[in-house]
């Protein structure tokens, strides 16, 4: 069972669950996110993977405000990886990581997958508190007393984060390696009304130095 | 912040917040529950007790399937007390209270609200996992590490689960003297079109039994 957002990461990974030779269960969760043109590059990476279901469960976040990406607040550009490295940015979403994964969860208790596989990233990364590796751990440690298959033991829940230590150009060559067409993936938090993206959020910087340090080109087009 | 479900439990439970002083946010989730009458339900106890909000998110679980409650599969009837001691019921929902609490968080985060107020019950309940102690303290450990307000320090989240080792009869008693009105509230798994109780699901038969043993009369009608 795969976290899709349509981002890098998460076809990173769920490329990295094929090879091990999961059958992919993928959940995409529309919550309001401006950048719901991820949503169209999700259902591109679970055809290209051969997913065996692709579920997209809306939830509306943005209902409660408080965030950058599901209101209208500017969306930061142009920050320095100094100014990225401190403090939590406006992008965050509250509490963003513990919705995604308890409707994880509840997918994967529903079709069997003990294995939840979700790209989160904590070297190149913004900064988000619930991408790092104790919280993983404290949301493990809970979906076993949560669920029915966790307390009958059927099922023996294990959060999956191959990515968590790697920086953004290692990623990127796992992927290339692996068969990954990044050219179908979303990144940009800020795209213009076609979709094209900004280039200069804090996501399309980091997704931009990751290709340049791997040496690679970006088959995605940029505004400007 | 409260997590208003309109039934007895949460009824209470926002009665004992209120009665501590708390401002009431109250959120309830309409999760594809086929007993959504209780949805109106909880918006007529948030205006009996002045609430400061009340939202109500939607988010379809029933898309998952996996439940008798949000799916096309019969809810059972008139099972004993020993029957409803044994298993978890198919009642169940997959992760549901994890789905539930994770919303909650992001609702109080984005308020400000340290204090989750949740009206779970390990006594007279379905044996849900996802009511006992031992979830409550996970998601407590989880949610302080989950959030930017947790880790800044700006706020320290704490679930308050004020019923959970109360009888349903000892819960009935509570909220007469604080003036809950339970005829505002709605109990019942598997309502006929005009929402009226069945009387015999597990959660009318625990909501019965504990009236006669509070020795109170239940407010609510019943079918047949």
């Amino acid at each position: 069972m795969i976290l899709l957002s349509g981002g890098l990461d998460s076809a990173t990974t769920a490329a990295i669950a094929a090879k091990q030779g999961f059958g992919l269960y993928a959940l995409s969760v529309d919550y309001g996110q401006r950048h719901r043109f991820e949503l169209a590059a999700a259902r591109r990476v679970a055809l290209a993977l051969a997913a065996k279901e692709h579920v997209v469960l809306a939830v509306a976040l943005g209902q409660l405000g408080g965030s950058a990406l599901t209101s209208p607040i500017e969306v930061p550009k142009d920050r320095s990886g100094d100014q990225m490295a401190h403090g939590i940015p406006i992008t965050y979403v509250p509490a963003r990581n513990t919705v995604l994964l308890s409707l994880a969860l509840a997918y994967a208790e529903v079709v069997g997958a003990a294995d939840i596989f979700l790209g989160v990233n904590a070297i190149d990364y913004s900064g988000y508190p619930d991408c790092r590796p104790e919280f993983i751990a404290a949301f493990s440690a809970l979906a076993n007393l949560a669920t029915k298959a966790g307390v009958e033991g059927r099922l023996k829940f294990h959060i999956h984060t191959p990515l968590i230590q790697w920086t953004k150009a290692e990623i990127i060559r796992r992927g290339v390696e692996l068969g990954v067409d990044y050219g179908l993936t979303h990144t940009c938090y800020d795209p213009d009304p076609a979709g094209l993206s900004c280039g200069r959020c804090d996501a399309c910087l980091l997704r931009r130095k990751g290709f340049a340090e791997a040496g690679l080109a970006d088959p995605l087009p940029y505004q400007g």
